[in-house]
């Protein structure tokens, strides 16, 4: 009864934001009022005093930013470090897959993702990954089964089943899929597709899928929208697709309504350089939108869209998430606060559990086992792109070769697939990587099967990361210890260390304009064409 | 899996609604379009062949109507004639709170409304009373408790709380409301306020009420809706608040988003005469909505605002709820369809349950009993108007004054409160009603005790209803058997009777520019100022 004592004016607020100019979400105006907060929840907007009062006269306020859909892996560095830097500009609410660690270390890598997100300067909800393998037969770490995510249901942060990328599954029906798709009936489902025909996003829609983050064109996202899915406009590292779908929505005159922003994959780089959400409003404002419904987009709306009834907007009840601008229509902040408190300072990072260090397990084999190329065609690697291009290895000269070699990982076939790829260039040693979507199986490149297989037993020994190798000595290694996907080392060193071995690696003779290390991490990922790497040699995709 | 056979086309569609103008709610444009129909859910929109397939060259087709919030008993007749009657000018979804049944009959009211809008022509939710008696105090029938609500909630079709009309309850924390508030956390909870301050409001908001349908300004609506509720714009038999509010909307070039429509109460009588939310929507694109958002407030919003997954646009997963219109922009109705099957006929209706019928149990009294009356202040009526004046029972000659009476009629306390009203002006004869908000104990009007006797007698052997004595004679006798409020008779015979009912009652002295019947059902309500009747005598409303 305090709170209601409070909110009616009776009694003083523990903490008011006073005087700012507040967007309304829900009417897009700007309201000149007080915000009243206790216990990290807005109890009230109008005239409130309180024991503490933090002066917002020359300030604007929105609420929180949401990022509806990225992955904590992918940068590296410990889930806190990402979180705490995009908390950092704005984004106070995080919509997570940790399909990585799923793909690594089952529900071990979902624990460890829920368990480090509790304590952090924001709001993390999870989505449970819903294909691992991502593909049935991919050679993972792990494979989740409907069983297998029920025991996360009951978690408060589990809202829902994590980005169905195994379309056809759902088309066809596949058992594994439909109890997936039974177990979280009334959940949200998130969505990934590309080129479905009409009748297949209806299929994809009937099943209960209600978002889609890899839209690229406006044309596609009116169209998914106009069966009933959400649009996350992402704007990542590497996928940007925001200024094409903004633009077609401003052009046609569209409603936002069913638009969020994510990011998908966001390295620290990139939010220290240009923001998190914060960069997508403010690009969305440069297209033409305008700024009270690009601030609505970024919270509102992926409330709404996800059941966050305490998120998404600055009113009674939602919880105290508070960016505060200097100036709105260039998103330039000031301060964030997360359920009241301010945003600031750095994650404490608290042990690995011992399950998810040391998880390089391969097979028995020599050096002698990587010797015998058996294929028929070779991986042409095209300039900053993901695609590749596939040439018959019977055609006469191709240049400098280099090999390439998956290595299964995971302590379960010791496979080891081996192929020849194009245009990376190395010489005189080698590169590996236990980061290889979505398997994480090793991939290593090389021009010399020594280098190759000391760079595949360095991993063995950091538990995975990346090394590279020339002539028979490490001449640049980062661990990546936990999962061989994360290091619990800062973002500074991580980012130190990577630069130097970048540099280096152009020195072997990787072309300029191919990036070293990102690059290989997808070779191996065989939903995108046109030849890709597996355990099992060279593999070609449609 | 043989529903993603036929969406995917490998399979014909059962039925089909071939080339019709569909209206898509999600972005608000007009689509050419077949919409393919299995079991009577839309498996999705697009081109596809049906072993039945319905002509729709000529037509364009909408999602059916949300009724966001209604009471089904204050049409006198069995709740599945108003459904049929609604259902069939379009609206398909019917949010029901059954607070009138609650009131007489506690859980066996509620459960009558959930088995009777069971097997309809239209989909009906209900939210369970949450103020019975509406305020404490009332001698009402019942009184519900959080723990006599929740055995409902397992209920499919229950979706919350009825409309919180008890805001101090809520204000002051009171143990009974907070249990309730408690037990629906989770789920949607429906307000009913007129004049709170903006704390209030706040106090309110953060309490959980999400909805409101008592705004009558536009002003009020949007301070509501900058604070989170949703407006349900009212447009029934005696409330009609839509024209200030859009008119509001569209002078302002406000969003709708937050907009829906309701009835609250409509008669039949208006439902034939205009439509049903068919009416609200014609209205609001008189005055200057789109007709592509005026459907999409008709369906869409709602749908959002209560979960309702499977209602409020034409898209794959959808329940089959189609309007086909000859004129979308004057809502000229050809045909409707819930969940695939076509409106037409009429109901069916069964019998009724023993324990709601002879629901009117008086206390031991004579006509003696109703002789002195002991009251300061006498009940004035306004034409045209549900407030009532109050003048001092001293002040000089008040002219032909009525003697009013409520008794309490639940077999509880047999109390009986009397009073003095001017303006009813009825002659040698007596009115008695057990239709009398929210308690419906009997209220009665006369000039003498022995007809005011009569007619409490009268209805005590109807088991409720409406009678007219005069000069010691029934002239008109309504039985309205089940709890006093509902007849099983049809709507057409209910309406000739109470036509020549009214008529006699006109007759009798009743001014015209007072409604002999529905005014009295209201003159216990103790929440219209100024002055009303109660079980204990005249109360003054503030």
């Amino acid at each position: 009864m305090e709170k209601m004592d409070i909110v009616l004016g009776k009694e003083k607020t523990p903490l008011v934001f006073k005087n700012a100019r507040v967007l309304n979400v829900y009417t897009k105006e700007w309201e000149r009022t007080d915000i009243a907060v206790k216990d990290g929840q807005i109890l009230g907007t109008g005239k409130y005093d309180g024991d503490r009062e933090i002066d917002c006269e020359n300030r604007y306020i929105v609420p929180g930013f949401i990022d509806t859909h990225l992955h904590l892996e992918s940068t590296l560095v410990h889930p806190k470090y990402l979180i705490t830097e995009a908390a950092k500009t704005g984004t106070t609410t995080f919509i997570v897959d940790p399909h990585e660690a799923a793909n690594v270390s089952g529900t071990d890598g979902i624990q460890f993702i829920l368990d480090e997100t509790e304590d952090v300067m924001a709001s993390c909800f999870i989505m449970l990954p819903s294909c691992v393998p991502c593909i049935p037969g991919e050679q993972s770490g792990a494979q989740l089964r409907a069983e297998d995510l029920a025991p996360f249901l009951s978690h408060e942060r589990v809202l829902g089943l994590g980005e169905v990328m195994d379309c056809r599954s759902v088309f066809e029906g596949a058992e594994e899929m439909m109890e997936k798709l039974r177990l979280f009936e009334n959940k949200p489902k998130d969505g990934h597709n590309t080129g479905l025909s009409e009748h297949e996003l209806n299929a994809y829609r009937l099943a209960g899928i209600q978002t889609n983050h890899e839209m690229t064109t406006y044309e596609d996202a009116k169209k998914e929208i106009s069966k009933g899915f959400y649009c996350h406009i992402r704007e990542g590292s590497a996928a940007r697709n925001l200024k094409d779908i903004v633009r077609g929505i401003v052009e046609d005159k569209g409603s936002t309504r069913f638009y969020t922003f994510c990011t998908d994959d966001k390295h620290i780089h990139d939010i220290l350089e240009e923001g998190h959400i914060s960069h997508s409003i403010r690009k969305a404002i440069g297209l033409g939108i305008p700024p009270e419904e690009a601030y609505q987009m970024a919270s509102l709306n992926g409330a709404i869209c996800y059941g966050l009834n305490k998120k998404g907007a600055i009113a009674p009840g939602k919880d105290a998430d508070l960016v505060l601008l200097k100036d709105p229509k260039k998103v330039i902040i000031d301060e964030v606060y997360h359920q009241g408190k301010k945003v600031e300072g750095n994650p404490v990072i608290g042990p690995t559990p011992e399950n998810l260090l040391q998880t390089v397990h391969l097979g028995e084999f020599t050096v002698d086992h990587l010797k015998d190329v058996d294929c028929d065609d070779i991986m042409v690697l095209i300039p900053d792109q993901l695609l590749t291009k596939r040439i018959p290895y019977e055609e006469g000269d191709h240049g400098h070769l280099n090999k390439i070699l998956l290595a299964e990982r995971h302590g379960k076939t010791g496979d080891i697939g081996l192929g020849w790829v194009q245009g990376y260039g190395i010489k005189n040693g080698a590169l590996a990587t236990s980061v290889s979507h979505d398997n994480h199986n090793i991939i290593a490149i090389g021009d010399n099967d020594l280098d190759i297989y000391q760079g595949i037993r360095h991993l063995e020994k950091t538990g995975g990361g990346y090394v590279l190798v020339e002539k028979g000595k490490i001449v640049g290694s980062l661990p990546l210890e936990i999962m061989g996907l994360m290091t619990n080392e800062s973002y500074e060193k991580v980012n130190r260390t990577l630069s130097r071995m970048k540099e280096k690696a152009h020195q072997m003779g990787i072309p300029r304009n191919i990036e070293p290390f990102i690059l290989p991490s997808f070779l191996a990922l065989t939903v995108i064409p046109e030849i890709r790497i597996s355990s099992k040699g060279m593999v070609i995709v449609k």
